[in-house]
């Protein structure tokens, strides 16, 4: 499946559990055309890729979907998510609930201040960063997302491989670089979002009009 | 200059101005190499295409990178920037101190709730939605950071258009799609970040490691 693809797959999921959960049984392929902003032909198609029939009389029921979908997608159980680094942006991500229609879930928090840690208010808890092994392996996290001050991405990164996660959602100013926790291991999963690095690039790209096309994290 | 290019710009530039914010006033191609994630060579032949040239004795003097790469980029006085909702994750990123070194700053904020915007500890001044486009004029502000809900985001943008904004970094967790807001002009740029999308893009490539490869918020 290639990345384009891959990007409508999971809007299609995302708007079929949301429609779920209003209630509803059956969509057609115009309807998740919208949600993915693509036609209902590549709905069709991508569907007819995937083995996924619809029904006789036209449409597609929502749960049978939803079950073909997340097997693709290899979904099952909700997935839980880690954040390393309490500050303004980890705490915002602690309280988000966009995750929740995809089955995503921020599980705890890791924090190297103890003000932090010791704060009962979080929305989930939050641990020492020393607790970090224990806990990854309690939760049986894979993802971490990190928003630690831009001289701690590094180690932080490390320590987290080292404590077996597999993926990483880096919002620490510095670029990581994915290597294998192990010999024989792929590569941790690493996605770098810069923000500064984004408002550069918007500003560049307003000055210099005819440059590369529009950019989304789906590219 | 193409997209990969431009990224590296950006990484000397900042680069720069933290060496020249210790004191330092001359670089070596290697060092800004390290920044950048690229070989000596890469740096000094960027440096050749846009003309710029090294001393003597070897290096380059920082103040004048900093001049030529400023040109470049498009630089002049800190451009101001604007949040639309001022939520958690807005209120994150008004405190954030990361776009300083590229002469970004975060100028104001602005919130349909009362209760935000008669707010007064805010790090910057946060305005009702209805005077956007008074304060957009006040401010010369030409990009807007939206993180609005997702029922929100698109009349937002609509907003952010009318009021003669630019450009637009959306962690709205839906996509914005670019249209121009008057005929004739260029489309508004538009970067779509969606942290959820990100997450399950994460788990996919962690499930099926073959498929497409890293990526960053630079490609």
């Amino acid at each position: 499946m290639n990345s384009d693809m891959l990007v409508r797959i999971t809007r299609y999921y995302r708007a079929l559990n949301r429609l779920r959960a209003i209630g509803l049984e059956k969509v057609f392929a115009h309807n998740l055309a919208d949600a993915a902003g693509v036609s209902a032909a590549v709905v069709r198609k991508d569907f007819s890729i995937l083995a996924i029939h619809g029904q006789k009389r036209g449409g597609y029921e929502i749960t049978d979907l939803i079950d073909r979908i997340s097997g693709i997608l290899g979904k099952g159980e909700p997935q839980n998510v880690i954040v390393v680094g309490c500050g303004r942006i980890g705490k915002a991500l602690m309280h988000y609930s966009g995750f929740e229609p995809d089955g995503i879930r921020i599980a705890a928090g890791f924090d190297s201040d103890p003000l932090v840690y010791s704060d009962a208010s979080h929305p989930v808890p939050v641990y020492p960063i020393s607790r970090l092994d224990e806990m990854v392996d309690a939760l049986d996290a894979k993802v971490a997302i990190i928003t630690v001050p831009e001289s701690a991405a590094a180690d932080t990164a490390e320590k987290l491989m080292e404590a077996g996660i597999k993926g990483i959602l880096n919002f620490s100013p510095i670029t990581l670089k994915p290597h294998p926790a192990a010999k024989g291991d792929n590569p941790v999963i690493i996605h770098n979002i810069n923000i500064a690095l984004e408002l550069e690039q918007i500003f560049y790209q307003i000055q210099f009009p005819d440059e590369k096309k529009q950019k989304d994290t789906e590219e």
